[in-house]
Protein backbone atom coordinates (compact mmCIF):
# COMPACT_ATOMS: atom_id res chain seq x y z
CA UNK A 1 0.00 0.00 0.00
CA UNK A 2 1.30 3.44 -1.30
CA UNK A 3 -1.42 5.38 0.37
CA UNK A 4 -0.69 9.10 1.34
CA UNK A 5 -2.68 10.58 4.23
CA UNK A 6 -2.33 14.08 4.65
CA UNK A 7 -3.12 15.17 8.45
CA UNK A 8 -4.18 18.60 9.61
CA UNK A 9 -3.28 19.73 13.29
CA UNK A 10 -3.44 23.00 15.17
CA UNK A 11 -0.96 22.13 18.35
CA UNK A 12 -3.69 23.59 20.22
CA UNK A 13 -5.89 20.67 19.74
CA UNK A 14 -5.60 18.03 22.34
CA UNK A 15 -7.62 15.82 20.34
CA UNK A 16 -4.78 17.15 17.35
CA UNK A 17 -2.63 14.97 19.90
CA UNK A 18 -4.18 12.01 20.36
CA UNK A 19 -4.53 11.91 16.47
CA UNK A 20 -0.26 12.85 15.89
CA UNK A 21 0.39 9.53 18.11
CA UNK A 22 -2.93 7.27 16.58
CA UNK A 23 -2.09 8.29 12.99
CA UNK A 24 1.77 7.52 12.63
CA UNK A 25 0.73 3.98 14.57
CA UNK A 26 -1.89 3.10 11.55
CA UNK A 27 0.50 4.40 9.05
CA UNK A 28 3.58 2.01 10.16
CA UNK A 29 0.98 -0.92 10.63
CA UNK A 30 -0.35 -0.19 6.75
CA UNK A 31 3.01 0.89 5.48
CA UNK A 32 1.76 4.25 4.27
CA UNK A 33 2.97 7.79 4.17
CA UNK A 34 1.82 10.89 6.57
CA UNK A 35 1.82 14.45 5.47
CA UNK A 36 1.58 16.73 8.11
CA UNK A 37 -0.25 20.14 7.37
CA UNK A 38 -0.18 22.68 9.91
CA UNK A 39 -4.27 24.60 10.14
CA UNK A 40 -5.37 26.76 12.90
CA UNK A 41 -8.63 26.60 14.18
CA UNK A 42 -8.56 30.18 14.86
CA UNK A 43 -8.92 30.75 11.28
CA UNK A 44 -11.54 28.34 10.65
CA UNK A 45 -13.75 28.30 13.23
CA UNK A 46 -13.52 31.30 14.51
CA UNK A 47 -13.39 33.41 11.06
CA UNK A 48 -14.38 31.76 8.38
CA UNK A 49 -16.87 29.72 10.47
CA UNK A 50 -18.00 32.52 12.55
CA UNK A 51 -18.01 30.17 15.59
CA UNK A 52 -16.71 30.37 19.29
CA UNK A 53 -13.91 28.00 20.67
CA UNK A 54 -14.58 25.20 22.89
CA UNK A 55 -13.30 26.69 25.92
CA UNK A 56 -15.81 30.00 25.22
CA UNK A 57 -18.24 27.05 24.51
CA UNK A 58 -20.81 26.54 27.67
CA UNK A 59 -21.49 22.30 27.87
CA UNK A 60 -19.04 21.42 25.03
CA UNK A 61 -16.29 23.17 27.09
CA UNK A 62 -16.78 20.38 30.17
CA UNK A 63 -17.51 17.52 28.67
CA UNK A 64 -14.44 17.64 25.75
CA UNK A 65 -12.05 18.44 29.06
CA UNK A 66 -13.66 15.06 30.79
CA UNK A 67 -13.47 13.44 27.00
CA UNK A 68 -10.13 13.81 26.08
CA UNK A 69 -8.67 12.83 29.27
CA UNK A 70 -10.96 9.10 28.52
CA UNK A 71 -10.06 8.97 24.96
CA UNK A 72 -6.39 8.92 25.86
CA UNK A 73 -6.76 5.95 28.32
CA UNK A 74 -8.68 4.15 25.91
CA UNK A 75 -5.86 4.87 22.85
CA UNK A 76 -3.44 4.29 25.81
CA UNK A 77 -1.72 7.54 25.19
CA UNK A 78 -0.25 9.29 27.83
CA UNK A 79 -1.96 13.04 28.81
CA UNK A 80 -1.68 15.77 31.26
CA UNK A 81 -3.30 18.39 30.82
CA UNK A 82 -1.96 21.76 31.80
CA UNK A 83 -4.10 23.96 34.30
CA UNK A 84 -2.89 27.45 32.97
CA UNK A 85 -4.59 29.36 29.82
CA UNK A 86 -4.91 28.01 26.55
CA UNK A 87 -2.00 27.14 24.30
CA UNK A 88 -1.28 29.36 21.59
CA UNK A 89 0.07 27.65 18.70
CA UNK A 90 1.02 30.63 15.90
CA UNK A 91 5.10 30.25 17.66
CA UNK A 92 5.07 26.62 16.73
CA UNK A 93 2.92 26.36 13.86
CA UNK A 94 5.82 28.98 12.23
CA UNK A 95 8.30 26.98 13.70
CA UNK A 96 6.90 23.52 11.89
CA UNK A 97 6.89 25.35 8.31
CA UNK A 98 10.16 27.06 8.78
CA UNK A 99 11.60 23.41 9.41
CA UNK A 100 9.70 21.70 6.95
CA UNK A 101 11.43 24.01 4.27
CA UNK A 102 14.88 22.32 5.68
CA UNK A 103 14.21 19.01 6.49
CA UNK A 104 10.62 18.10 6.65
CA UNK A 105 11.27 14.55 9.43
CA UNK A 106 13.01 16.89 11.44
CA UNK A 107 9.81 19.31 11.15
CA UNK A 108 7.48 16.03 11.99
CA UNK A 109 10.18 14.87 15.00
CA UNK A 110 9.77 18.32 16.22
CA UNK A 111 6.19 18.69 16.04
CA UNK A 112 6.10 15.56 17.65
CA UNK A 113 7.74 16.60 20.55
CA UNK A 114 5.77 20.04 20.90
CA UNK A 115 3.19 18.25 21.09
CA UNK A 116 4.34 15.72 23.61
CA UNK A 117 5.38 18.87 25.88
CA UNK A 118 2.44 20.59 25.74
CA UNK A 119 -0.09 17.49 26.04
CA UNK A 120 1.64 14.70 27.80
CA UNK A 121 4.30 16.99 29.76
CA UNK A 122 1.71 19.60 30.59
CA UNK A 123 4.23 22.44 29.41
CA UNK A 124 3.08 25.61 27.95
CA UNK A 125 4.73 25.62 24.17
CA UNK A 126 2.83 28.78 23.60
CA UNK A 127 6.29 31.14 23.43
CA UNK A 128 9.45 31.31 21.09
CA UNK A 129 11.18 30.35 24.30
CA UNK A 130 9.69 27.30 25.16
CA UNK A 131 10.09 26.05 21.13
CA UNK A 132 13.76 26.97 21.73
CA UNK A 133 14.67 25.25 24.60
CA UNK A 134 12.77 22.33 22.91
CA UNK A 135 14.66 22.59 19.73
CA UNK A 136 17.80 22.61 21.43
CA UNK A 137 17.10 19.44 22.97
CA UNK A 138 16.32 17.52 19.33
CA UNK A 139 20.25 18.94 18.22
CA UNK A 140 18.11 21.97 16.31
CA UNK A 141 20.16 24.99 17.36
CA UNK A 142 17.85 27.46 18.95
CA UNK A 143 18.77 31.18 17.71
CA UNK A 144 17.96 29.72 14.00
CA UNK A 145 14.96 28.21 15.21
CA UNK A 146 13.84 31.75 16.73
CA UNK A 147 14.85 33.80 13.74
CA UNK A 148 12.71 31.32 11.77
CA UNK A 149 9.70 31.91 14.07
CA UNK A 150 10.43 35.47 13.32
CA UNK A 151 11.29 35.67 9.70
CA UNK A 152 8.47 37.29 7.74
CA UNK A 153 8.61 34.49 4.59
CA UNK A 154 7.74 32.03 7.58
CA UNK A 155 4.99 33.61 8.31
CA UNK A 156 3.58 34.36 4.76
CA UNK A 157 4.37 30.58 4.08
CA UNK A 158 2.48 29.84 6.73
CA UNK A 159 -0.49 31.73 6.10
CA UNK A 160 -0.46 30.40 2.62
CA UNK A 161 -0.73 27.02 4.29
CA UNK A 162 -3.71 28.02 6.15
CA UNK A 163 -5.07 29.57 3.45
CA UNK A 164 -4.76 26.23 1.55
CA UNK A 165 -6.56 24.23 4.03
CA UNK A 166 -9.37 26.27 3.86
CA UNK A 167 -9.52 26.15 0.40
CA UNK A 168 -9.36 22.31 0.95
CA UNK A 169 -12.53 22.68 3.25
CA UNK A 170 -10.75 21.66 6.26
CA UNK A 171 -12.25 23.13 9.18
CA UNK A 172 -11.32 21.18 12.19
CA UNK A 173 -8.30 19.70 13.76
CA UNK A 174 -7.57 16.72 13.59
CA UNK A 175 -8.51 16.29 9.62
CA UNK A 176 -7.80 13.36 7.61
CA UNK A 177 -7.57 13.27 3.61
CA UNK A 178 -6.74 10.12 1.32
CA UNK A 179 -7.46 11.24 -2.02
CA UNK A 180 -10.47 12.68 -2.40
CA UNK A 181 -11.83 12.37 0.90
CA UNK A 182 -11.95 14.03 4.24
CA UNK A 183 -12.18 12.64 7.59
CA UNK A 184 -12.86 14.92 10.61
CA UNK A 185 -11.78 13.80 14.13
CA UNK A 186 -9.22 11.19 15.90
CA UNK A 187 -12.25 9.22 16.69
CA UNK A 188 -12.69 8.78 12.67
CA UNK A 189 -9.12 6.55 12.74
CA UNK A 190 -10.96 3.55 12.10
CA UNK A 191 -13.40 4.57 9.18
CA UNK A 192 -10.18 6.29 7.75
CA UNK A 193 -8.44 2.87 8.26
CA UNK A 194 -10.79 0.67 6.36
CA UNK A 195 -11.18 3.18 3.83
CA UNK A 196 -7.14 2.70 2.83
CA UNK A 197 -8.09 -1.13 3.34
CA UNK A 198 -10.43 -1.48 0.96
CA UNK A 199 -10.58 1.31 -1.17
CA UNK A 200 -13.56 2.70 -0.29
CA UNK A 201 -17.03 2.13 0.13
CA UNK B 1 -25.11 -7.84 31.35
CA UNK B 2 -27.98 -5.51 32.19
CA UNK B 3 -26.78 -1.74 31.40
CA UNK B 4 -29.23 0.67 30.35
CA UNK B 5 -28.11 2.66 27.39
CA UNK B 6 -29.70 6.65 27.28
CA UNK B 7 -29.96 7.27 23.94
CA UNK B 8 -30.72 11.66 23.08
CA UNK B 9 -31.69 12.27 20.02
CA UNK B 10 -33.00 14.88 18.16
CA UNK B 11 -35.36 14.02 14.61
CA UNK B 12 -33.92 16.61 12.24
CA UNK B 13 -30.31 14.89 12.73
CA UNK B 14 -29.41 12.48 10.11
CA UNK B 15 -26.31 11.61 12.74
CA UNK B 16 -29.32 10.20 15.33
CA UNK B 17 -30.64 8.94 12.59
CA UNK B 18 -27.63 6.60 12.03
CA UNK B 19 -27.40 6.26 15.84
CA UNK B 20 -30.85 5.04 16.56
CA UNK B 21 -30.08 1.90 14.45
CA UNK B 22 -26.46 1.31 15.16
CA UNK B 23 -27.37 1.61 18.95
CA UNK B 24 -30.84 -0.68 18.88
CA UNK B 25 -28.13 -3.38 17.17
CA UNK B 26 -25.26 -2.90 19.64
CA UNK B 27 -27.90 -3.35 22.46
CA UNK B 28 -29.31 -6.52 21.17
CA UNK B 29 -25.53 -7.40 20.46
CA UNK B 30 -24.70 -6.79 24.26
CA UNK B 31 -28.24 -7.74 25.46
CA UNK B 32 -29.03 -3.73 26.44
CA UNK B 33 -31.74 -1.63 27.48
CA UNK B 34 -32.32 1.77 25.39
CA UNK B 35 -33.88 4.60 26.70
CA UNK B 36 -34.94 7.20 23.90
CA UNK B 37 -34.67 10.55 25.33
CA UNK B 38 -35.53 13.58 22.98
CA UNK B 39 -33.57 16.90 22.87
CA UNK B 40 -33.39 19.73 20.47
CA UNK B 41 -30.72 20.93 19.09
CA UNK B 42 -32.19 24.14 18.54
CA UNK B 43 -32.23 24.61 22.39
CA UNK B 44 -28.66 23.20 22.93
CA UNK B 45 -26.68 23.93 20.04
CA UNK B 46 -27.88 27.92 18.91
CA UNK B 47 -29.95 29.14 22.81
CA UNK B 48 -27.72 27.62 25.17
CA UNK B 49 -24.05 27.16 23.58
CA UNK B 50 -25.07 30.18 21.62
CA UNK B 51 -23.55 28.54 18.35
CA UNK B 52 -25.14 28.31 15.00
CA UNK B 53 -26.95 25.62 13.05
CA UNK B 54 -24.67 23.21 10.82
CA UNK B 55 -26.94 24.33 7.90
CA UNK B 56 -26.05 27.96 8.65
CA UNK B 57 -22.05 27.25 9.02
CA UNK B 58 -19.80 27.26 5.92
CA UNK B 59 -17.34 23.92 5.40
CA UNK B 60 -18.60 21.86 8.08
CA UNK B 61 -22.30 22.39 5.97
CA UNK B 62 -20.06 20.87 3.02
CA UNK B 63 -18.29 18.46 5.38
CA UNK B 64 -21.86 17.05 7.06
CA UNK B 65 -23.85 16.62 3.10
CA UNK B 66 -20.87 14.20 1.65
CA UNK B 67 -19.93 12.64 5.44
CA UNK B 68 -23.44 11.34 6.23
CA UNK B 69 -24.10 9.42 3.29
CA UNK B 70 -20.34 8.13 3.35
CA UNK B 71 -21.38 7.07 7.08
CA UNK B 72 -24.67 5.59 6.25
CA UNK B 73 -22.93 2.93 3.64
CA UNK B 74 -20.20 2.43 6.06
CA UNK B 75 -22.44 0.89 8.41
CA UNK B 76 -24.96 0.01 5.84
CA UNK B 77 -27.94 1.42 6.84
CA UNK B 78 -30.60 3.12 4.30
CA UNK B 79 -30.01 7.02 3.83
CA UNK B 80 -32.04 9.34 1.28
CA UNK B 81 -31.89 13.05 2.21
CA UNK B 82 -34.98 15.13 1.06
CA UNK B 83 -33.60 17.87 -0.82
CA UNK B 84 -36.52 20.12 0.42
CA UNK B 85 -36.19 22.55 3.53
CA UNK B 86 -34.51 21.59 6.65
CA UNK B 87 -36.68 19.19 9.13
CA UNK B 88 -38.58 20.64 12.07
CA UNK B 89 -38.88 18.46 14.46
CA UNK B 90 -40.96 19.59 17.43
CA UNK B 91 -44.16 18.11 16.15
CA UNK B 92 -42.64 14.44 16.41
CA UNK B 93 -40.72 15.12 19.38
CA UNK B 94 -44.02 15.92 20.95
CA UNK B 95 -45.51 12.99 19.32
CA UNK B 96 -42.79 10.80 20.93
CA UNK B 97 -43.65 12.29 24.28
CA UNK B 98 -47.38 11.88 24.12
CA UNK B 99 -46.66 8.65 22.87
CA UNK B 100 -44.44 7.55 25.62
CA UNK B 101 -46.94 8.33 28.33
CA UNK B 102 -49.36 5.70 26.87
CA UNK B 103 -46.75 2.79 26.04
CA UNK B 104 -42.66 3.24 25.92
CA UNK B 105 -42.66 0.27 23.26
CA UNK B 106 -44.83 1.72 20.56
CA UNK B 107 -43.04 5.40 21.16
CA UNK B 108 -39.63 3.64 20.18
CA UNK B 109 -41.11 1.93 16.94
CA UNK B 110 -42.74 5.03 15.75
CA UNK B 111 -39.56 7.13 16.57
CA UNK B 112 -37.83 4.37 14.59
CA UNK B 113 -40.15 5.17 11.90
CA UNK B 114 -40.32 8.73 11.85
CA UNK B 115 -36.32 8.63 11.44
CA UNK B 116 -37.02 5.92 8.45
CA UNK B 117 -39.53 8.40 6.65
CA UNK B 118 -37.32 11.15 7.00
CA UNK B 119 -34.04 10.01 5.86
CA UNK B 120 -34.14 6.60 4.29
CA UNK B 121 -37.88 7.48 2.23
CA UNK B 122 -36.88 11.14 2.10
CA UNK B 123 -40.23 12.08 3.12
CA UNK B 124 -40.68 15.39 5.10
CA UNK B 125 -41.77 14.60 8.40
CA UNK B 126 -42.24 17.93 10.03
CA UNK B 127 -45.15 18.34 10.10
CA UNK B 128 -48.58 16.73 12.26
CA UNK B 129 -50.09 15.68 9.03
CA UNK B 130 -47.20 13.98 7.88
CA UNK B 131 -46.74 12.38 11.42
CA UNK B 132 -50.37 11.39 11.39
CA UNK B 133 -50.44 9.95 8.37
CA UNK B 134 -47.36 7.30 9.55
CA UNK B 135 -49.34 6.74 12.64
CA UNK B 136 -52.21 5.86 10.98
CA UNK B 137 -50.13 2.72 8.96
CA UNK B 138 -49.11 1.82 12.86
CA UNK B 139 -52.19 1.08 14.10
CA UNK B 140 -52.26 4.27 15.88
CA UNK B 141 -55.13 6.86 16.17
CA UNK B 142 -54.24 9.95 13.82
CA UNK B 143 -56.62 12.11 15.69
CA UNK B 144 -55.29 10.94 19.08
CA UNK B 145 -51.97 11.38 18.18
CA UNK B 146 -52.55 15.23 16.16
CA UNK B 147 -54.64 15.85 19.55
CA UNK B 148 -51.54 14.94 21.54
CA UNK B 149 -48.94 17.01 19.92
CA UNK B 150 -51.20 20.63 20.47
CA UNK B 151 -51.38 19.26 24.13
CA UNK B 152 -50.23 21.73 26.43
CA UNK B 153 -49.51 19.16 29.07
CA UNK B 154 -47.28 17.46 26.39
CA UNK B 155 -46.03 20.57 25.08
CA UNK B 156 -44.82 20.97 29.14
CA UNK B 157 -43.45 17.36 29.23
CA UNK B 158 -41.05 17.73 26.35
CA UNK B 159 -40.10 21.10 27.42
CA UNK B 160 -38.91 19.26 30.63
CA UNK B 161 -37.30 16.52 28.75
CA UNK B 162 -35.54 19.29 26.83
CA UNK B 163 -34.33 20.76 29.98
CA UNK B 164 -33.06 17.71 31.69
CA UNK B 165 -30.75 16.83 28.74
CA UNK B 166 -29.53 20.61 29.17
CA UNK B 167 -28.76 19.62 32.95
CA UNK B 168 -27.26 16.45 32.04
CA UNK B 169 -24.76 18.44 29.82
CA UNK B 170 -26.11 16.57 26.80
CA UNK B 171 -25.74 19.24 23.54
CA UNK B 172 -24.92 17.12 20.48
CA UNK B 173 -26.85 14.46 18.97
CA UNK B 174 -26.76 11.67 19.23
CA UNK B 175 -25.05 11.15 22.63
CA UNK B 176 -24.92 8.19 24.74
CA UNK B 177 -25.09 7.78 28.38
CA UNK B 178 -24.18 4.89 30.07
CA UNK B 179 -24.00 5.56 34.28
CA UNK B 180 -22.20 8.81 34.58
CA UNK B 181 -20.27 8.72 31.22
CA UNK B 182 -21.38 10.56 28.39
CA UNK B 183 -20.07 10.18 24.26
CA UNK B 184 -21.56 12.12 22.14
CA UNK B 185 -21.38 11.42 18.20
CA UNK B 186 -22.55 8.26 16.58
CA UNK B 187 -18.82 7.57 15.72
CA UNK B 188 -18.51 6.65 19.44
CA UNK B 189 -20.10 3.68 19.27
CA UNK B 190 -17.24 1.21 19.40
CA UNK B 191 -16.19 3.38 22.38
CA UNK B 192 -19.57 2.54 24.08
CA UNK B 193 -19.55 -0.83 23.13
CA UNK B 194 -16.05 -0.98 24.51
CA UNK B 195 -17.08 0.53 27.88
CA UNK B 196 -19.91 -1.33 27.97
CA UNK B 197 -17.86 -4.79 27.72
CA UNK B 198 -14.86 -3.67 30.29
CA UNK B 199 -17.16 -1.53 32.68
CA UNK B 200 -14.96 1.42 31.54
CA UNK B 201 -10.84 2.75 31.75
Amino acid sequence: MSKVITFYFDFMSPYAYLASVEVERMAARLKCAVTWRPMLLSVSVVKVMGLKGVAETPLKREYVAHDVARFARYLDIPFNRATTRPMMPLPAARAFVWLEQIDRAMARDFAQHVFHAQWADAQDMSTPAALAGLAQSLGIEPDALLAGIADDDVKQQLKRRVDESIAAGVFGAPTFVIDDQMFWGVDRLPMVERWLQTGGW
